[in-house]
């Protein structure tokens, strides 16, 4: 995504405008079939980086169900509703916060940020005047001027908001109090991200010191990381997790089948996560390069979960399929900031090396007394942090660029976060009460179950 | 979907037009690359809006799944394999009954209503003739006439004729027969869908009126409201729903991960659902208004969770998640007659009364001693009405002309339906027996378990 | 799919070549607009062509969601976890196999199958040179040579060899041994599936004699049946499956709401499955064959289902949900040879027969007392041969040469598979202990648990 807004010489963009030059000439010269040659035309062009941008930003939409189903799987059955309600909730509240708020942000000058035309009329208004009627002129700039409906645009990005949030929702799964966690939903869809999209991706100084990260492997994913891992220091584990022996207490998914759902709606979106990330679909070379982006994305899934199968039973002592499972979540992240590498074989080492970091991740985790429910952190933020520096590794940008965004990103993301959190811990409680978290959520905050005709164990360990 | 039968001045059409004209001139006078400059050629307009039929199509198709996850995880699990099983019985019934006999009688003449071309080879013959190997002159008249493959269209068409019957499978849920459910199913997707369809995106009386419904508010949700109302009231409550003392027996989804999965299955076909209703894909206000469609969308659901959020515990007296997902399929079913209006707040505003409604509609069904079991009737019907109205609201047709829409098509609907339901409860009788009730449609009617190794609550209530 | 690889006069090919000389001429003559009018531009016609292999790709990946909850929820719930890694893993060792080994196997010569260019660089190393920079001479012969992405043709490929592989974990479940079942998974992906595939799509033998399966009823969905034959004589039926006193114990799907999710989402992806096999997308007619292709592709799942649900009570003395559900695979697997004819209700009757043989075909397997988990071979394979065998019936190839493909591509994959099966039985052993298959592969191979939380039946037959 870096590339659009940061960069003139664009391919699509040499390509129309080279279109549009050598179509002026032609008119001079009566000779329009170099025009024609020379590559797609200009309204097609926009018609094809449009339909991109929505079909792939449906893609990333229902990635949110994907989360919903990984995380409401993987937590016990008491708390699973209320992962529900997070979900479809802090997907809603990203898409306002980032309609009213958050784009603008990333993308206008601040003194756009709560202007009127800022959220009435979108990024400029000329669309919605061309769709009012008015078809000349306006046609014509918006046409010449961004190549793409910039609605289209906004909702591919808004949905990349989303996937930030439905990180953090997981990793503190079974404690967080509901509002609490909305509370900062609101503000890390609508200033937290937004910042850190301004840096890069909206041309700000990270930009142009050269950063590299195609889809988001920090910008996206390890900002989600970074919120979540602030939330499990304040927060704490959960009731019982580490227990006073020094033993970990063993929550298994209580849904597997849903968990391995929710891998699959990831693993599918992901198509449209990095293939949309090309931003563009208007030139050979557009569709050549998002080929090339969501073979490598499929490679690098696969080899995370062969390398995480193979590594599984050295390292965690025995066949763990959440660990493979988050392989394939590694995989992706880990290929999402340079899915476009043309050494293919590279694709499947950084996708397995994500593989290998998310199992040792998980023990880590665990090791240091760091409760992160479905392993949020080690396949979004280690992993990510992986795939950045791979950039390098595989001949992209500079790696001291590299780390200096995964360092400032961080540093941003997680200061700010751990603020907040422990602002709400102090105000609010960011925490649900004892006898809620021994209840569950469910019971406890929504007054249901989430699978009330089934009979199911009782707790021993806590009751 | 209106806007394309019924008006010859479409955009699309009119570029096209323009373009031909164009090249024309230009031939004559050996200027082509004004043609060029005046927008998509002919071909790629037909396959742009034939492609997008197709995706768009795919995504609403998809929609049938939703409904079947959202209905089979709010029944009893007594009942959770019937519905499953009228889910994938109303989706096939639909398709041939609108190959067959809908498409037809919706968009073409009586006389072919059953006539052999009529479904033997599509609405006209000449694209199987094209496919066959007549290229020339077909092909001609094809790309010409239409703009898109009429098999194409042929195919969006159906699928939403597959949601309209899909409302109805919810709201009679746990006491409907199945064989009765499977032939109100064919009457409604053969009959009488079509004729709504016909008075309006056929281009019949409504339509010649002013009458707007752009994705179909009334024309697809609130026919299958009305019908399922009118189910409702033949049919009456489950047993023991409404006790003797006045009291409300609550009946909680028995699987509330499988209907989160189902609104978020539902919301992602929506993209599509709305975004394919634009209806072409061929120039660039077409783009435009294909996002700004989906982003109005998007913006309409997450309002109706976020109300629905906001208002559930004043008004229901707790944080009462099936109300807020249902919040999301009324902020939905609202948008739809107008998600192309190009002030995006007020698509935030429809969604969000969307989200008062339903939760309203839930309570005063309740009151009413309506037993809707997944909320169809307020998330469809009511929702669709509001949406319908709000298309004057914010200054489209005349309120009188929508009105009128809205009563024709429910007084229509729901008497044929009332009908229909009556006349086969006098006769094959429209609700299974009280021992087949008691013990479960899944028991009673299939002899299975929708989860026979799991051990379930009996159900103190009615044994 | 085999029209493209197969022959020249292509009608993508014919309108690209001639626009091309059109344009030459025009170029001469300054008349462009001939050429104009002549149809899609080259550019776009790559670009076209390349987004519908991937959007199209996309879905058909998304089918492994579909079988892994087709059969996880299939299975008994102590086997469930095992059945996700199962389709996890096949998955991921299916991408990996196939862009190290089977590609070339399939579509290049032998000199390729594992040299350094074949799996470094894709196919051609042209596409990785032209997103490298180096636009000009490359990108020419790129569009001018295939007219789509080989990367898009790859990916689109790919996820046809993980279908063919998802069919045998099925039929083989709660029995087979998780490696053993891996290992047979890559050589089914990396050598048997492309010889398969060389022989017909590739522009083999087979291909030269006029065999016709358009989207692989043979090519993909028999050889997943055969090798799951194969596998289902070999490793023998489920403990207790078949009694001493010649009786059949029932297994009933553990969770059948997971299961007709399935059925949707693969139903879902045979959009993309059969829609993207028209391999292209450049031109009017492809557009209009692609969309006839998914109205009969819809057309014949729904007529399946009706069938089934038709034929269930009088050939299994039930209406069978699960028959039923199978009913629309059997109906998507028997168009995909031809679901591109061009008179409808023939789809409506292939898919019809469909339903009903997989009926047949479940009572046959039974009475053969061959243990097929969720009725693949009857779905995959004996609905495969149907539909290969009414591409004659309604006119298409020779029904001699059908048959021979049928026969020689079912004793290729039947033998080697038995012998592959029979090898590993005999070494490693193809099939888990008595001890781990009373108890469950997940508890026995896995160390975990479906649903920990949930209270299951013991099972009094086994245990």
């Amino acid at each position: 995504m870096f590339r659009l807004f940061n960069s003139l010489p664009r391919p699509r963009f040499a390509v129309i405008a080279a279109a549009t030059g050598i179509a002026t000439v032609a008119l001079l010269f009566a000779k329009p079939a170099v025009a024609y040659a020379a590559g797609v035309d200009e309204d097609s062009a926009f018609v094809f980086n449009t339909f991109a941008f929505l079909i792939w930003g449906a893609l990333v939409m229902w990635m949110c169900a994907g989360f919903t189903m990984l995380e409401s799987g993987s937590v016990r059955t008491k708390n699973a509703s209320m992962i529900c309600l997070k979900n479809i909730g802090l997907y809603s509240i990203a898409a306002l916060a980032y309609f009213f708020i958050g784009y603008n942000l990333m993308y206008n000058d601040v003194a756009h940020v709560i202007g009127v035309p800022g959220f009435m009329y979108g990024p400029t208004g000329a669309e919605e005047a061309l769709l009012g009627g008015n078809d000349g002129a306006a046609a014509d700039v918006l046409a010449k001027g961004a190549g793409y409906s910039a609605m289209s645009d906004w909702f591919f990005q808004m949905v990349f908001v989303a996937t930030a949030a439905s990180i953090v929702s997981g990793a503190l799964a079974e404690r967080v109090k509901m509002w609490s966690f909305f509370l900062f939903v609101l503000v890390l869809t609508a200033v937290i991200y937004p910042i850190v999209g301004a840096w890069t991706w909206g041309g700000g100084w990270l930009s142009q010191l050269g950063f590299s990260d195609f889809a988001g492997s920090t910008i996206v994913h390890s900002t989600g990381g970074w919120a979540a891992l602030a939330g499990i220091l304040v927060v704490g584990p959960r009731l019982g997790k580490f227990r006073p022996d020094g033993t970990v207490r063993s929550t298994p998914p209580s849904n597997i089948l849903l968990v391995t759902l929710g891998v699959f709606i990831l693993w599918f979106g992901w198509i449209g996560f990095n293939g949309g990330s090309q931003l563009g679909l208007a030139s050979v070379k557009d569709a050549v390069a998002m080929s090339i982006v969501i073979v490598n994305t499929n490679l690098a899934a696969a080899a995370g979960v062969v390398v995480a199968l193979a590594v599984s039973r050295p390292l965690l002592g025995r066949i763990d399929l959440f660990a493979i499972l988050n392989g394939a979540i590694a995989g992706l992240v880990s290929i999402t900031a340079r899915p476009d590498i043309t050494e293919h074989y590279w694709a499947v080492i950084i996708g397995a090396i994500g593989g290998l970091i998310v199992v040792l991740g998980l023990k880590l985790l665990e090791k240091a007394k760091l409760d992160d429910v479905v392993g949020a952190v080690p396949a979004h933020l280690f992993a990510g942090i992986w795939g950045t520096l791979a950039v390098s590794i595989t001949g992209g940008a500079p790696i001291h660029i590299q780390a200096l965004g995964i360092v400032s990103i961080g540093a941003l993301v997680f200061a700010v976060s751990w603020g907040l959190w422990k602002l709400m811990d102090l105000t609010i409680s960011a925490r649900v009460s004892y006898d809620v978290e021994r209840l569950g959520q469910d019971a406890g905050e929504l007054h249901m179950e989430s699978y009330p005709e089934f009979v199911l164990m009782p707790d021993m360990e806590e009751d």
